[in-house]
C-alpha cells in the first residue's frame, strides 16, 4: 500500500467517527426513523466530500473545531439525495453501497421521513458551529454557501431537471448544468465551507468554486463510465441503471473514448486552478488525481 | 367584522407578504421545481405558526427585523411538511386548501424534491438573521429550537409513528406523543423561537413551550373533530379522510364529544400559562381561544 492509501484510511477513519459523533441514538417512540437514519448514514460510502471540506479547510490553514459539525453535515446532506434519490418515485434503484437502499427495507414512506430527517439533522448538526464560534462571520459565511449549494440552486435544481428530462433528449447546455448541479454543487460546497471557514477571500473562494465544479464533473462522468463499464460486486450497485432508467448521460452523448478524456482533462483542470492559489496541499491534490481512475 | 377579525386580516396580508419576500424567482432550467414550490407555499393557509411566533415575539418586546425570516422559515417547514405528507406513500391526499395538492399537479417526484427544497430555503432563510445581526447569541438559540422541534426528536419524529401505526391500535400515551410531535412541535417551536430571539430566559421558553404544546394538542383535536363533523367545501380537502387512512385519532379513542371538551380545556389552559408570564398580549390570548371555534 502507498502512502497516499494509508492516509486515505486513516482520514476516512477519522472522517468516520466524527459523524458517528453527531447522530442521534435510536430510541424512543420514533425508534424506526432513528434507525432508518443511521442504516443509510452507516452503510458506508467514500466520504468524499467531508475528506474535500477538510482538506481544504488545511490548505487554507484552518485549524479550529468548527469544521467538524460542516464535515458531518454535507455527508448528512449527501446521504439525504440518496435516500431521495433510490425512491420508486425517482431512480426506483434497490441496492446502493452493496447493501438494500433505505426504502426497500424500511418502506416508502419511512424512506421519505428518514431522508428529511437527515436532511434537517445536517441543519442542526452545522448551526452547532455558531455556538462553538459566536460571532465569527465566517460561520455564518460557510453556512450560506451550504444551504445554497443545496438547495433550488443548487443541488436540489439539478436533480429536478434530471428528473424532469428522463426519456427526453438534453442540449448540451442542459446536461452541463445537471451534471454541475446534481453533482457539482455538493462538491463545491464542500470545498468552498472549507475555504470560507478557514478565512478565504471572496476571489479566493471563487477559484475553489471553479476547481471544485471540474472535479463535480470529473466524478460524475466517471460515474456515469462505470455505470457502462463497471460490475455490480465492486460498485455495491446494479450497472446500466442509466439505461434503464432512460438517462441521457455524458456517455451517451459524446462515447466512451471522449468520457475517459474529460474526466482526466477536468481532474487536471481542478489540480491546476487549486495550484495557482497560493497555498499548498499535495495529499488534496494526489486525492483529486486519484478520482481519475476510480472504479467504486 | 369584529376588532379582532379585523387585524388578524392585516397581521395575515403582512405576513404574506413577508412570507414572499423570501421566494425564489421561478426562473432557469430548474422552473418547474420553482413553480412547484411556489404553488405550495401561495395556495393559502391560516399562517398561523408565523403569526403565534410574531405574536409571541411581541409579547416579549421583541422589535427587531431579525424575526421576519424565522417568520417565512416556519411556514416554508409547515408547507414542506404537508407536501410530504399529502405523497401517495403516506397520506395519498389529492386536495389541500381547496387546490389540488403538489404531486396531483407536478407529479410525485417533483412534490418529492420540491418539498425537500422547501426545507432547505426555510434554513437558508432563517440563517439571514445571522447576517443580519451578527453575534447575537439569540439567533443562534432560536436556530437551534427552529431545527431541533423540527426533526427526529419534533415534527418528523411524530409523523413518522403516525405512518408506522397505520391500522394499528395506539395506546393514550403514543397518540398523545404524535399530537405533541406531529402537530405540536412546529407550534412550540414557533412560540419559542419567538421568545428566545425576543431574549426570553429558559425558565420563560418552558413556560411558552408548555402553553404552545396545549395549542398544539386543541388544534391537531379540532383538526380531527373537522375531519368528522366539517365539510369539503369550507375545508378545501375531503371529509373522513382519518377512517379512509385507518387512522386511530382522538375523536376515534375519546368521542367527539370528549374531544370537543378537551380543545376547550387545552386551549384555556395554554392562554392561563401565558398569563402566568408577566407580559401581556391580549391579540394573542384572544387568537388562541378563537381557534376552540375555528371551522377550517
Amino acid at each position: 500500500m502507498t502512502n497516499f492509501d494509508d492516509q486515505m484510511k486513516k482520514r476516512v477513519t477519522e472522517i468516520r467517527s466524527i459523524i458517528e459523533g453527531y447522530l442521534p441514538e435510536a430510541e424512543g417512540f420514533q425508534r424506526t426513523l432513528l434507525d432508518a437514519l443511521d442504516y443509510s448514514m452507516l452503510v458506508g460510502g467514500k466520504k468524499l466530500r467531508p475528506l474535500l471540506m477538510q482538506q481544504t479547510y488545511a490548505m487554507f490553514g484552518g485549524t479550529s473545531g468548527a469544521i467538524r459539525p460542516f464535515m458531518a453535515a454535507i455527508e448528512m446532506i449527501h446521504t439525504h439525495s440518496l435516500i431521495h434519490d433510490d425512491l420508486p418515485a425517482l431512480d426506483n434503484d434497490e441496492y446502493r453501497r452493496g447493501k438494500k437502499t433505505t426504502h426497500v427495507v424500511y418502506g416508502e414512506a419511512m424512506a421519505i421521513l428518514a431522508g428529511d430527517a437527515l436532511l434537517n439533522l445536517a441543519y442542526e448538526t452545522a448551526a452547532k458551529a455558531f455556538s462553538e464560534d459566536p460571532g465569527n462571520p465566517d460561520v455564518a459565511r460557510a453556512f450560506e454557501i451550504l444551504t445554497r449549494k443545496t438547495g433550488a440552486y443548487g443541488m436540489l435544481g439539478g436533480q429536478s431537471v434530471d428528473v424532469e428530462y428522463v426519456g427526453k433528449p438534453l442540449t448540451d447546455e442542459q446536461l452541463y448544468f445537471i451534471y454541475s448541479m446534481k453533482t457539482g454543487a455538493l462538491i463545491e460546497a464542500s470545498m468552498m465551507v472549507g475555504a470560507a471557514l478557514a478565512g478565504a477571500s471572496a476571489q479566493e473562494l471563487e477559484q475553489v468554486e471553479a476547481a471544485a465544479r471540474c472535479i463535480g464533473m470529473a466524478f460524475q462522468i466517471q460515474d456515469d463510465i462505470l455505470d457502462v463499464t463497471g460490475n455490480q460486486e465492486d460498485l455495491g450497485k446494479p450497472v446500466n441503471s442509466d439505461e434503464k432508467n432512460q438517462k441521457t448521460t455524458w456517455v451517451s452523448v459524446h462515447g466512451l473514448e471522449q468520457a475517459r478524456e474529460d474526466v482526466e482533462r477536468y481532474s487536471r483542470e481542478a489540480v491546476r486552478l487549486l495550484r495557482e492559489l497560493p497555498y499548498e496541499n499535495e495529499f488534496l491534490d494526489e486525492l483529486i488525481l486519484n478520482l481519475i481512475h476510480r472504479t467504486v
